[in-house]
């Protein structure tokens, strides 16, 4: 039932991504926005279209969105992929962006590619005006120099810090690494309705850190095939991890307690919530 | 006259930029964005708030605008000076932020001041919610894959070509790498306003071809200790330019009848658009 849905998803965005990025004039550019944005679990996507569904917005409604957050996401992995930031070769089981064309590609398609989500943010399906606006502030306030690239930036200077993070230090930079994001794309249902989005922000807080202790245990447990990305890359460089802290055992129980957690936080939604309560199962389970 | 007004908005942008970036949390990340959206002619920002002004609008209530657009020229700059791009060492007169910090840094610095200038869009002060969002749209359109980064990712493409441009190549990826962005300023005023762009867009596109011929013609004739960056680049490059097709004084003349072009667009304002038409003579007589 999840899995056909996320599929439906998945298909769906797939196809409405391209053609977004086939609208662009024709250029390496272009091509290469179109290859980096494609493929992904597109989890995000799904978390958008399910927030609108339990708000009565359907997935055309939402689609613009759902759009943003993935080419938001995607823009984030070509720029981290690159030298000198984590340097991998590899993401989605395809060379990376700067490895099968170049390194000035890279940063131009990472740029387009933010500058796609918030045009897309703009599209006028998505309804009012005063929604859309907010949409575009969230995304900007999840995104930026107080979310995801403020997270990033401290992770780079964890690698040459001194000692290695505490707990609360992982905490603090996972919310912004990946945190803000997910609690992004968890609310925008509720931001295009105009509803009360606090619910979805309890369930998006537990959601995200689950999210990111199931990374750390894929990058010790995970296979570099299934994932297609490298693996192992934390305890080669010594990083303090969710895993490091909690031991294997430990980490999964954690994850496990929040996702119960952000399932409890739906329970205004009845119902209707399945498949959010269902996408929290599945951060924990699965394996890329 | 003309200096004074626009000493005065350098002076308001300084402080409301550097007031925006200090509400982020403190980093080496805020301390580079910082550093990196400081300075600058800021004549984005005063033909925003000029724009305005002619709409009725005052200084305070576009001012969101303003920013938005200097932090997005800041963040194409910080890109831009990177090695994988045009390698440059100073711009402004200090050293580029990844000769002071590092490449990763100046990778998220434009990252992120990216997404402040779409979350200054979205600022309420700039008024009614439909207006904002379409000022987001407009510098999406302006800067992204059809706009600012589609004429970057051509002048590299160009770096490599076998043969060298032509005028009307030169004057499409002018279009998009310079152009785009200088109209959005012009036009930003009328966005915010809901009122007709026709003549805005009009002065724009002559404004912004005049402008980048003057650049090509300082590239030649400019001093770098006045310009505060690298002159000479195209030339050593053996990179095709309007001076290189049409010769200095060629280009000097066509210049001058672009900026009489732009001048003339602006007769359905009156005398409340001369800081605009001072603006236009400004472009071709500036020495950085």
């Amino acid at each position: 039932m999840f899995e056909e849905r996320l599929k439906e998803v998945q298909d769906a965005v797939e196809a409405a991504m391209q053609a977004a990025i086939a609208a662009f004039p024709q250029s390496d550019l272009r091509d290469a926005m179109a290859y980096a944005a494609q493929g992904g679990k597109r989890l995000r996507a799904f978390l958008v279209l399910e927030s609108a569904r339990i708000h009565g917005l359907t997935d055309a409604q939402a689609m613009p969105a759902a759009l943003a957050i993935e080419a938001l996401h995607a823009y984030s992995l070509v720029h981290d992929d690159m030298p000198c930031m984590d340097n991998d070769d590899l993401r989605r089981g395809l060379p990376t962006v700067h490895r099968k064309w170049d390194e000035a590609t890279a940063v131009l398609v990472g740029d387009a590619l933010q500058t796609l989500a918030f045009e897309l943010c703009a599209e006028p399906v998505l309804g009012d005006a005063a929604h859309r606006i907010e949409l575009v502030k969230a995304l900007a306030v999840g995104s930026g120099a107080a979310g995801m690239v403020y997270g990033q930036a401290l992770d780079i200077a964890a690698e040459t810090a001194a000692t290695p993070l505490s707990l609360d230090d992982i905490i603090k930079l996972q919310a912004g690494k990946t945190g803000a994001l997910i609690s992004f794309a968890a609310q925008a249902g509720a931001i295009l309705a105009g509803a009360d989005r606090a619910p979805l922000a309890a369930y998006a807080k537990a959601l995200g850190l689950a999210f990111q202790i199931a990374d750390d245990i894929l990058d010790v447990e995970g296979s570099e095939e299934t994932a297609g990305k490298r693996l192992g890359k934390d305890a080669d460089a010594g990083k303090a991890t969710f895993v490091s802290h909690l031991g294997l055992a430990g980490a999964k129980a954690r994850a496990a307690e929040l996702v119960a957690e952000a399932v409890a936080a739906l329970e205004p939604y009845g119902p209707g919530a399945e498949p959010l309560r269902d996408a929290a199962r599945f951060v924990i389970a699965r394996d890329k």
